[in-house]
């Protein structure tokens, strides 16, 4: 019988050497002994998500990581998002991500219209039944966030933003960035949305109400990374497995979802710093004996990174260590320890340097490596991969793949 | 801020192990205390400039090293030469290095017109004026060398040479190397091109003067070197960067033109065994304070390896490391120290084997190599790199990457 595969991904672990942690990585300061257990019995080595030097997002990341070479189907966030939030997208929509915001007197006076809270599904209501000459869904998401759905055939996604990204400017007019002529339509209906939305929100009764009581109003709607709903085979067409996803942040769900693998939701696991390690590692553990493919992904070490907090970042991984003897009884499946991209503390923002990667399990050839980090992974027996290629790996090595050839 | 980016490529520095020289490479065996410190300093590993076992020539390895991919925008030598003597080339144009030679009585009986020196812009002059049906454009460079131009729409570069690379024969006619009539059209041309070449030069002023003086008349033109001039992104609309190049020779000054680079000049720079690499260095340094990519090619380990002398490679390394303290005060900046490719002495030829390669700069990962050669580099946290991954790389570390995704 096949083993189970579950792919840990410590979104943005990977880092730089820091002055202040004696020239090491908050990974190799840290004091990670279940994780070091797993290098001395596992296979090592470090991993490029994408390709060498190329600084991976969130969703360009995972999409390697499921096996998707996202330079051909990547266009944009906006499908990710989307899909993340549950609305249901089919290849060939265009996607945008939208605020509510205020405009006043011409210009964004507020991107996030206050963090408006209450009322959206009436204001997302009105702003369903504009007309803008084809079909489309404008969905609201959690606090002023919300998506916006074209479909229609023959239209493209490489247009410009409306969205200009800061306050106290006017909004912008998008634009087509190529000479197709499939963009420049896309950014004439966009450019009609954002109008049409305008003028209806502009006297709405929820709006009203909140001037009345002092707060922004949300009249406009702001679009921004454009992206086509990719045509990709599902992940469990691909593969014959049956796979689920354990994350917390709306964009790794999207790629998940858009990958058809089911989503796990799992209480008090927040996608911040005071996720609960131990209840995701707990339901990641009880997922495996129902899925062929489990992929779990953490945020912690990626947002301590962003903020430049090496000790924070060092104590977080730290928990993601100690919880870990949870995972004991799996030792017939195979476990992959890796991220997404690295987020050194000193960038503050995601970087291209490489991962490392541990896979365990119960016939894997171990390398004499003995510490789970950026720079001992690179004496381990993997060598360098690509991320692209890591799901391949682990279903060869637990009984998914198939014969390529006689 | 960024950092800057300097690639410094020792032109054919890699090697095999030779017997002369105890079984080491000329690298191994050299004496080099500066390049030993950047290794010790620096993250190490090996790079196949195109791929493994690929052997890459001057044009397609930095090609390759400006991250471009050679099996997609290479087709011939010409563009590149006709780029690097100065010549304004656009995408589409065909292009072919050419020799001035001597023919009697129907063979060519010395390829190189008796090194001719004079009178090559007066037998150039003439030739513009041949009718050959399209735009094109001929012009002399350095003694008996030209390049010649097809300005012309619809027409292929996939043809066979003129030039028989040989003496005591008759010169060749261009034949399509493919079905395509794009390809049967560029040789036709090119046949009736050497023809009329051949007509009005045979009574040139110039060759009855070196007749009188007893001297080779330049009477044909062979062409070599059939090259389509690719439609590429130059670097700087690629990267953002500001690019500039410091390179002795033609082809190589050709491949950065036409990436969009500025060209330095340095003096004492011959691109031979005498060349001033103080100078070259000192000239580099100066210009990371301008530029944000400076790419330094030196030539002299790939003379020493064609001519198949280990010791005087072992000697010109060792020049080359001497003068690198010239480097000091750059530490807030990456430099790269590899080679396009190995030029073995006991190949006397370019080859595939893969090259050094150490990154020094403020937040590498250091990986305890300690020495700076093909057998230790192995051994480095970067383990094994694509040439076309490089210049990505050194962008993701020194902060002019961007994130791809969200």
């Amino acid at each position: 019988m096949a083993s189970s595969i579950l792919m840990i991904i410590y979104d943005g672990i990977g880092d730089r050497p820091v002055k202040e942690l004696d020239n090491r990585t908050p990974l190799e300061a840290a004091k990670t002994p279940n994780l070091d257990r797993m290098a001395k019995k596992g296979i090592n080595g470090i991993m490029d998500t994408i390709a060498p030097g190329i600084i991976p997002g969130s969703d360009t990341g995972h999409l390697a990581l499921l096996g998707y070479d996202p330079f051909k189907v990547y266009t944009g966030r906006g499908p990710f998002e989307a899909a993340g939030i549950g609305i249901e997208v089919e290849p060939g929509d265009i996607a945008f991500r939208c605020n509510f915001s205020t405009i006043e007197e011409g210009l964004i006076t507020n991107r996030r219209a206050g963090r408006i809270k209450e009322g959206t599904k009436e204001l997302s209501d009105s702003i369903n039944q504009i007309d803008i000459g084809i079909d489309f869904v404008f969905q609201e998401g959690v606090e002023h966030r919300g998506v916006l759905i074209f479909k229609e055939d023959g239209l493209g996604s490489n247009v410009s933003d409306v969205d200009p990204h800061e306050e106290g400017v006017p909004y912008l007019t998008s634009k087509p960035i190529s000479d197709n002529e499939d963009d420049t339509r896309t950014a004439e209906i966009l450019n009609e949305f954002t109008k049409k939305s305008m003028k209806i929100l502009s006297d709405h009764p929820v709006n009203e109400l909140r001037v009345d009581m002092g707060e922004r109003p949300a009249n406009i709607v702001l679009a921004r990374g454009s992206g086509t709903v990719p045509h990709i085979r599902s992940l469990p067409e691909r593969t014959g497995m049956k796979c689920a996803a354990i994350a917390g942040i709306p964009l790794v769900r999207g790629v998940c979802l858009m990958a058809g693998m089911d989503i796990i939701e799992v209480d008090g696991a927040t996608g911040g710093m005071d996720t609960d390690i131990e209840a995701i590692y707990l339901r990641a553990k009880e997922a495996m004996k129902e899925y062929d493919f489990v992929l779990v992904n953490i945020k912690g070490c990626d947002l301590s990174g962003h903020d430049g907090l090496a000790h924070e970042k060092v104590e977080f991984i730290e928990r993601l260590d100690r919880e870990l003897k949870i995972l004991e009884g799996l030792e017939e499946h195979y476990i992959a320890f890796t991220g997404d991209h690295s987020t050194p503390v000193l960038v503050k923002d995601h970087s291209g340097d490489s991962l490392p990667l541990t896979i365990v399990g119960p016939q894997v050839r171990s390398d004499g490596v003995t510490s789970y980090d950026e720079r001992s992974c690179v004496r381990g027996g993997l060598s360098r991969l690509s991320g692209q290629d890591l799901l391949n790996v682990l279903m060869d090595l637990s009984g998914h793949g198939e014969k390529f050839g006689a």
